[in-house]
């Protein structure tokens, strides 16, 4: 079988983490006598500046064409943060209907972390991906007066919620049965309450998975004081975007943290990305950890059904974070970019 | 001079820690040559059972002839929850237009921590206490289609951005000169970029505070992974809600984190309150942590200028936490609240 994959490598350290990412899936595939075809999209900030936008208007139908999409990092210093944002990452989850964004947290053995006591965390937050805070509604309002109001429109619908729901009842089904809602609705009295509400009913479909509603703010120092509490989080689209940057924490920081953009059931690619940013900082210095651009890899292979080889990258990462000359800086190592590459490599090719 | 002292002891765990603290702030100011004037108002889910509303009609003009206003907590399990969050602590809030919430993290030697290496943790949360994702604008459309939307309203005024970034600005100078301000401006289009917009403003009248703007995502990981990069944080009410939770638990919890509702400049008393809420769980059994509320009063002190006494109770505070034996169970201890009460009480009177 031929997996066609489409790689937007994109700014900063993106091209970096992906460059160390797509032989690994090659000959995780390879090894289970299969083929990856790659085609490459340079879109991002570079293009942005030199066309005019990010990424091209058909290029929903490009993707469309590969199996899935293995995305970098985007973002650049002296281009404007919403084209790169509104002009491709959101643009594309949102065009391509990619309803759920997975974000699953493991505590590798052998990495250190900042907080106390994560052996064995392995949580998945389940973040709804098209709409909530993130619909980009809204207007200002006596603008220039010195009485300027600034008007933000969230917009969550039964439709959203159910589909985010249905894939973390399913989820949590596979796994401990325990379902965590966070919602904040003490507070926001319109928006969360429906999550609340439509969340309870498909729950009534799901009887074997136990459901309980946390606040956010409670789920947020949860998260850090009692992380193995914890299995399956449902959120809504800001509310898993924190706290997934936040559980990220318990893995070793952002470096390790994978996502994938997913809508279940339906003949889309998927879009795969590590959720930390371009990392203009490092850029360019080979310091980057791959990690977190490899195990969305490894998620990538698992939704094509490729579990032998996926299971191949995430034991060969694992294998190969036990040591701590593969650490990258972020964890507190010195190891190079493409000195963990070609140990996960090397790993993979001797099992 | 007589400190005349408004209190809300509320419900759950509220009349306990308020018990425990009273004397303490008695014991502070007579030993400054200063009295305590307690008027105390049953206020809460009880009330709310027998009268239909938790507070009275004219709870804010009650509570204007006192100089400051100690608040325990609100909730029960058996009182529907916006009762008690809209009709007393929100209410009162914002009844009393309260602009500013501001809720310090300490991290007190000898407390232990789920973080590691939280040793010098000190910052101040600067939340705007009045406005944003909390006004509870919105509304729903095509309810009970099978196709509901909740449509949630953020509102952000210039007049309360810039009142809290004044607080912050100010607080930031007299402390390190450093403030973070904290949005989401990248998939927000129209509230956060105000906020940057204003906060930048505000921010040329302090030029001796360098103004780092950060996204609330990246915030809630550096919260763990670099506590001590930050001193004062200036955020919106939901994000000042979600960060200020987190925060805590780099002091060793809810149990630590204390709070100051405040309407700088104007004559107006301020609210004082535990972070936590009212934790039905362990209601009654006499094992709530009092350093939240305690602490909470101590600010109190501070903003009606008795320093002295302030500084009194957290000294205190400080030396009764170096021992474990004062600690209670949410530290990992066994203490209960009337043991770090008079042990608190006690370091008062011996000093
Ligand atoms: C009770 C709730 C509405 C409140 C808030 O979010 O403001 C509480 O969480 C707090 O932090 O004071
Ligand atoms: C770039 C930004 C809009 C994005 C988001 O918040 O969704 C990022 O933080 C993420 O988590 O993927």
């Amino acid at each position: 079988e031929v997996v066609r994959l489409a790689v937007i490598p994109g700014d900063g350290i993106g091209p970096e983490v992906v460059a160390a990412t797509v032989p690994a899936l090659r000959s995780a595939l390879e090894a289970e006598g299969h083929r990856l075809d790659v085609t490459s999209y340079d879109w991002g900030g570079e293009r942005y500046l030199r066309q005019g936008a990010a990424m091209p208007a058909d290029a929903a139908d490009l993707v469309k064409r590969a199996d899935a999409v293995l995305f970098g990092a985007v973002g650049r210093p002296d281009v404007p943060e919403h084209e790169l944002v509104w002009g491709l990452i959101i643009g594309l989850r949102q065009q391509l209907d990619l309803a759920v964004n997975l974000r699953p947290v493991r505590a590798f053995p052998g990495v250190p972390t900042k907080v106390r006591d994560t052996d064995g965390v392995d949580l998945v937050i389940v973040r709804e991906n098209t709409e909530g805070e993130y619909v980009g509604a809204g207007g200002a309002a006596h603008a220039g007066s010195g009485h300027d109001l600034g008007i933000e429109v969230a917009v969550h619908s039964r439709r959203a919620i159910e589909r985010a729901a249905h894939q973390a009842f399913a989820l949590a089904g596979r796994r401990s049965g325990h379902l965590s809602l966070v919602t904040k609705s003490n507070a926001m009295r319109y928006g969360y309450p429906l999550w609340d509400r439509v969340v309870r009913e498909v729950g009534e479909l799901y009887p074997a998975v136990r459901l309980e509603t946390v606040l956010v703010d409670a789920m947020a120092a949860r998260m850090i004081q009692a992380p193995r509490s914890l299995d399956v989080l449902l959120a809504s689209n800001l509310f898993g975007d924190i706290l997934s940057d936040l559980a990220a924490v318990l893995a070793g920081g952002m470096g390790m943290a994978p996502s994938a953009n997913v809508l279940p059931g339906a003949d889309v690619p998927g879009i795969y990305e590590p959720v930390h940013g371009s990392a203009p900082d490092i850029a360019g210095k080979g310091v980057a950890n791959p990690v977190a651009c490899m195990l969305s890899g490894a998620m990538l292979l698992d939704d094509l059904g490729h579990v032998g080889a996926a299971r191949r990258v995430r034991d060969a990462v694992a294998a190969t974070l036990r040591d701590a000359r593969h650490h990258t800086a972020d964890l507190g190592g010195s190891a190079t970019t493409a000195e963990v590459a070609s140990a996960v490599l090397h790993t993979m090719e001797s099992q």
